[in-house]
């Protein structure tokens, strides 16, 4: 899964990053940059990226996620501030099994109001018992910090 | 939206902060707890929090927040590494519109697996024309850092 590099000249979001491909934008500096979404699941749904290219959030230097997600706020404060949003859901996709479409890291800040006709197939699930659940913890607890 | 306060006596996720009520473990540092979501939407979904309630994400802390993200990105490594998942989507959503039940924040981290039988309801809408988008941009825009 990880495939960071600075620059991948077939990606979408590092030619929307160089001004390549057009994008409305939010916010830019240096470093990261946030536009619209042309596919909105609510519309003024923003993409927050780093313009350097790193892939998935395994493979994104901490340095460059604290930052990011520190656009991400910014980003959320002004949707709830200019759009007078109901809520946000903020969504980041690592892998094509879990929805992600371009392989550059980017988070997804989804603004959500009471009649916006979105809901998330959002289906919690059971552990068939307590030991299974003790397992699959011990798992992936080994590999912390591993 | 902006609720941030120390402590919540009757929040959940700080009950479980406290050791109130139980949970399956997956990291714990001094400010942060990861644990396993007892109703996951695949099997091994944890929720990493910062023990301090904040809420929502424009209400934390840029440091707590910053912390925080590197907290969820170790759970993601670990499992990618302990389940051998093939995606992880990582998902934080603020209000009840946005599918929020704690509002304490946190990030859920949910593994994924090629025939994990789960997807998510992303609709993609279009625009009505580049000047409604436009307009929202900009409404979004001459708010940030405001």
């Amino acid at each position: 899964m990880e495939d960071s590099i600075m620059i991948s000249t077939d990606c979408v979001f590092c030619k929307i990053a160089a001004g390549e491909i057009p994008s409305t934008k939010i916010y830019e500096d240096s470093e990261f940059l946030a536009f619209l979404d042309i596919g909105p699941v609510v519309k003024g749904h923003t993409l927050v990226i780093p313009k350097k290219h790193y892939n998935p959030i395994t493979g994104t230097p901490p340095d460059v996620l604290q930052k990011l997600i520190l656009v991400v706020q910014k980003v959320a404060k002004a949707q709830f501030d200019g759009l007078s949003a109901d809520g946000i859901n903020v969504s980041q996709a690592n892998g094509k099994v879990a929805g992600q479409i371009i392989p550059h890291i980017h988070f997804h800040v989804i603004p959500r109001f009471e009649k916006d006709g979105h809901s998330w197939n959002w289906k919690a699930k059971k552990y068939d018992n307590p030991e299974e659940m003790k397992q699959l913890a011990e798992k992936i607890r080994k590999k912390i910090n591993g």
